[in-house]
């Protein structure tokens, strides 16, 4: 991996030295490439061909919040753009080392920022440094019986701030809830001061500021402390697979498990697609063996949809949940098939982005992308997005496999996961992704979806953040961003469009 | 009930009328006075007296948003304060007619902005101009078999923006989720531009701007239509008494039946002093006549604290869960008494802002306030402000009555209702009144409480919103403020703080 020599001025280095130590501002060509980039599907085109598309000019690792302040203000007076660093695992360039019109770039890893951990068993509420990660939390919690109930697929490495900033979901957030659900408190700190806002379960006080925070990116400043809710740990876990012969029919099933106070854990109905690949993938996520490919095929399910349910808690009060469930998807024609299926999902349930490097080695595209919409428009925006993915994939000579699951239900609609595969484009594999990524997000915005439901905005949604919130709420967002980091330092390039709409 | 002149200049009058119509622009006695305050004690207090604190020099009624941005167009040109009024119930100075540094002050009353009304059944969601009633919204909903689920006090007057502005809260909100819960899309008509944020089930494109409208109390622009989620109607109802010994027994019930996954619908835990006033009045509220008492006083709860739990919904579903929540209560203490509390609760639930029209006409200051915190600090926050208000009472020579409930459970934590009682101070009981507020919201802040709950900031909680958000937070909504509303006409003197603190 190449990198151009970095270019931060030799005395804002030392100035940040002075407030961080000298070991704390590294400009190594390890530490720069380990901060070059995400894991986007650009992100890792780029880092494979050896030319990541950036890299931060240094990358520090602050104590506390005090060292972190200085840091800011050393930056805006330096014109270093500070990109925040939590896990690293955003896929929509989140934390790409962008320097806008900065004269270098720093990103600031978190990682340090793991101080105050305290746990409230009473109110069930943890406040913990932003910096921390979310397996290290998960851990200290199961150990008193407690859990976040957060495991999206980057699980391994995500920190809590980058939840918080990124409105992390995660694949028991149809329980749990998403992660923005669960934050109560949130202490943030912007080149022109510091926010606090303390955890309280309710208020009605004003315009919640939380919510401008939360789902923040980075931009406006870095969270430094998020008071999280936390829940019971669940003694028990079932995870049962339901076929239905059309996906549409599967939806019909989930809108009445959310709208009749029947919602499980986990949810993933896997469309046809989806369903086919998972069952050909040896002994994942299948139906067990032919045997149970010929009962389904016998019972006219030859061509249908998976669905996984998993419940999690008290042993009897989820034998009471799935059996109202099962008898609900029942009732619009789900087939029960055991536990089979959601046991392999279960076991599998973090190797997605492995699996996608080793397809990435063997010159296929892998990408993903989702939304979320009211149950209303949910099969007319399946079949635009779907469309439009194959088409793109088409039109450049490359057609590939487009599948979905539902993953995240709510009682007004529900959200849509993608994922496609074809064989890459040599030599122009970024502008044959930006051609499908185009295509989809035009047929998102112009069917009723949000143009993000967990994956954040970063650079990649840019474009569409006007077609989500309005001219005029892209324009509050500047003015905010103008008044908490006037210098510009924050993330830029990610979040908030260009002016010219890029 | 004496009025100073209208102030409203001729010309902006006749501009004002040009663009809604000679009928829509009011300026009558009577329109007047009946839009010259809410309904908080101050307002009682001064209206009763014959002299309002203030009166709208106007009172327009536009018809749809396009007036509506017409008349602020005008107000900004003309330097005329704008306050929004939909049910005219705020108990905090909501909808008080200040003009601040305007010439002039116009309510604008927003009940022909009462369309669309768009039902989509699949999705339960309902999109309704902001000045419906909600109780107009709630007959319609049930003819349909569906419910908004919302029921504060003011039910019969509250309006849609009104409670969506407000971050309203009813008395089945524990069940059915808090007003700003149940909003998903919101349009606000700003002096500056509009903004229209469409409903999505959940979003991660970055900060959450319906959480900056949600709560603006019109300081920031008129809401004009929100996007609502509903709820099928409940099929059956069971309200049950419970006794504890002790307050702190009940909270402890109370946090056991949140924490399980065990909350009832509407839940209503009075504390000894509130216990013993229902008790006292005849037939409202107690257990049944002189044996019931003599029944719980043979099994020491002589001096107890009642809770009325309310289950509404499918009636094999809330069986279920009436088991599961009294099982765990019977575990805290409690002692099932019957549905004789829960009936006299449920058909007294609108009636308390009328007795308090009663006692004031005796000279009686009845007053309350309310607030929120985490499990862990709920029993001293509740001592704290309790205490705070018995001494200010004491300290003005009117020794009062201070009672208390938690109307509303979270996971986290809960809410803590007061109402006191005390002599009126004759011609001194604005000021009375003020030391009390004073002392209580002193203790709020000082024990880790919100301001406000359920009630809004208004013009009563200002003073606290610092402590609330910080001051970096209140400089934050000056500069949205700023953006939205460049005039500083939308409702001067509420939400935001004056510069010098007041």
């Amino acid at each position: 991996v190449r990198l151009p020599p970095p270019a931060l001025a030799p005395d804002a280095a030392a100035e940040l030295r002075g407030v961080l130590g000298a070991d704390a501002l590294r400009d190594d060509h390890r530490e720069r490439v380990l901060h070059a980039a995400g894991k986007g599907y650009p992100d890792l085109v780029a880092i494979r061909a050896g030319h990541p598309q950036s890299a931060p000019d240094a990358v520090a690792y602050p104590e506390g919040a005090a060292q972190l302040r200085a840091v800011l203000e050393i930056c805006s007076q330096r014109r270093v753009a500070v990109v925040p660093f939590g896990g690293g695992t955003s896929v929509v360039g989140g934390v790409a080392p962008l320097r806008g019109d900065q004269e270098a770039v720093i990103t600031v890893d978190l990682r340090r920022l793991a101080e105050p951990l305290a746990l409230d068993r009473e109110s069930l509420t943890v406040t913990c440094g932003a910096g921390l990660r979310v397996a290290a939390l998960e851990a200290r919690l199961a150990a008193g019986g407690l859990t976040l109930g957060h495991f999206p697929q980057s699980f391994e490495y995500v920190s809590v701030g980058g939840c918080a900033a990124t409105r992390s979901a995660g694949q028991a957030s149809t329980g749990y809830g998403r992660f923005d659900e669960r934050v109560l408190g949130v202490r943030c700190t912007a080149p022109a001061g510091e926010l606090t806002l303390a955890p309280v379960p309710a208020s009605a006080a004003g315009p919640d500021l939380r919510e401008l925070l939360v789902g923040s990116e980075g931009a406006l400043g870095v969270l430094t402390e998020v008071a999280l809710r936390v829940s019971p740990a669940p003694r028990a876990r079932i995870y049962e697979g339901v076929f239905f012969e059309t996906f549409a029919g599967g939806i019909a099933a989930l809108r009445a498990l959310a709208q009749d106070d029947a919602t499980p854990t986990v949810v993933r109905l896997s469309d046809e697609q989806e369903t086919s690949m998972s069952l050909a993938l040896a002994g994942a996520g299948g139906v067990k063996g032919a045997a149970g490919r010929v009962y389904l095929r016998a019972r006219g399910y030859a061509e249908g949809c998976l669905l996984v349910l998993g419940f999690e808690g008290e042993p009897e009060r989820i034998a009471a949940r799935r059996r109202l469930a099962l008898a609900l998807v029942g009732r619009h024609g789900g087939l029960a098939v055991g536990r089979t299926p959601g046991r392999a999902w279960a076991a599998g349930r973090f190797a997605g982005p492995y699996l996608r490097d080793d397809l990435l080695t063997q010159g296929v595209m892998v990408e993903t992308l989702e939304t979320a919409t009211q149950w209303s428009l949910l099969t007319s925006l399946y079949r635009a997005v779907g469309r439009a993915i194959a088409a793109a994939l088409r039109e450049r000579g490359t057609p590939g496999r487009v599948m979905c699951h539902v993953s995240h239900l709510y009682e007004t609609g529900a959200s849509l996961y993608f994922t496609f595969l074809a064989p890459q484009q040599e030599g122009r594999e970024i502008e044959q992704w930006s051609a499908v990524k185009q295509a989809a997000s035009a047929a998102i915005v112009a069917n009723g979806g949000t143009i993000t439901h967990h994956h954040a905005v970063g650079v990649d949604h840019r474009p569409w953040l006007a077609d989500e919130i309005g001219a005029e709420g892209v324009e509050l967002l500047r003015d905010l961003k103008q008044r908490l980091d006037p210098a510009g330092i924050m993330n830029p390039g990610k979040l908030l469009p260009d002016r010219d709409g890029a």
